[in-house]
């Protein structure tokens, strides 16, 4: 196909099309004749999964580019391309903070384990896990601290579970790799939202419209800063 | 106490103690003498709190002090403020993209009312559901659509009950705010932490490592896109 039908069929305007060409984010069209380029299925599919990228997942496009060369390289096997695309998610996911004390290291360690997981204790993950407890402890949070971290783990088993699931099975290398970015980006925005609306749910028996303003006026800085 | 003893306890350093409280973050110190402004373990636990909000939760510094306000005021009941949390976390999960057609929304909304979420239909958050949806069978993994969104829903659902759980039973009305913050911040790290983990977890039994470089050499630009 030309590029306007390209353009058509995955509503992309042409420009924008013409400059994931420039950025690598998409292979060339074949050059038929003198002024004519032609464009393949395979195009129109990478060019969606492109778009999904950037509009549902918000990365920028540097992120898409090597995500791109990843997938159109055949010598990197599907595991490494899981853990390529785990270390672009890192700064997401990344908390910072400070030092995190061994005893809470091991104690993130222990819980994952007990719920199934592998994983390297000095993953940059299980300080995650272990910084969130920490600061959950620290904030004078820590007595919930148990049932809280054995939902949590217990439920993104359950989603990891499902998202590797809905990889396995295909016929060729890049409708799997596809696969597991689409699952990756789009669970992410996905579990974010249902979250939401989860919390709103709950949030009603919990707390019980009471309709604010009672005409008590009270200062504007509490007392317990006094 | 002192300034000095505010950033010794809070490992906060003391410019930037004064930085928070000329943003509004932190309420001003008790001047006692013409040189002297003295804090509380009010001031203290605040501090810690917007220091997890910005570190763990990597807020900018205009949300942490919307929120602030939030807690501050009397007048507003609890659901409300966790109306505000999710509409400033809305930008993390708005998904943009084009406008979703009227069954794929009716799928969502069904979908998410058979797993007893409560929602109005026009909600964002329902929009981006839908939006996933649309997307997944847009790029040509509607089959396993249904599956996928189930244990999503219900993995949720899980964890929004939690989050609500280690909310209740506080006694007074900052600390309950505060939870709820410390929740929902620290509780989107820690999925998605677990979420990384679990995916690796999973993949090394679904992709048995396979070590790459098998010496067939490829050309750089698959056949596909000819």
């Amino acid at each position: 196909m030309r590029i306007g039908e390209l353009s058509r069929q995955s509503g992309v305007p042409v420009p924008t099309v013409k400059y994931y060409v420039r950025q690598g984010l998409l292979p060339a069209g074949e050059r038929t004749h003198a002024n004519q380029v032609r464009y393949s299925e395979a195009h129109l599919r990478r060019l969606r999964l492109v778009r999904a990228m950037i509009d549902v997942g918000k990365l920028p496009i540097s992120t898409v580019r090597e995500m791109m060369a990843e997938v159109d390289s055949p010598d990197r096997d599907l595991n490494g391309l899981l853990g390529i695309l785990s270390r672009t998610f890192a700064d997401r996911t990344d908390t910072a903070a400070g030092p995190v004390d061994e005893q809470t290291l091991d104690d993130a360690s222990g819980l994952l384990r007990r719920h199934g997981y592998a994983h390297a204790p000095e993953s940059a993950y299980v300080r995650d896990v272990a910084d969130v407890m920490a600061t959950f402890r620290r904030l004078g949070h820590g007595d919930q601290l148990e049932s809280f971290m054995d939902t949590y783990a217990a439920a993104a088993m359950r989603v990891a579970e499902v998202d590797l699931d809905s990889i396995s099975g295909f016929a060729d290398r890049e409708s799997t790799a596809e696969a597991m970015i689409v699952g990756t980006v789009l669970g992410e925005a996905l579990f974010s939202a249902m979250r939401r609306l989860g919390q709103a749910t709950v949030s009603r028996t919990t707390f019980p419209q009471d309709t604010g303003s009672t005409g008590e006026a009270r200062p504007d800085a509490p007392d317990r800063y006094r």
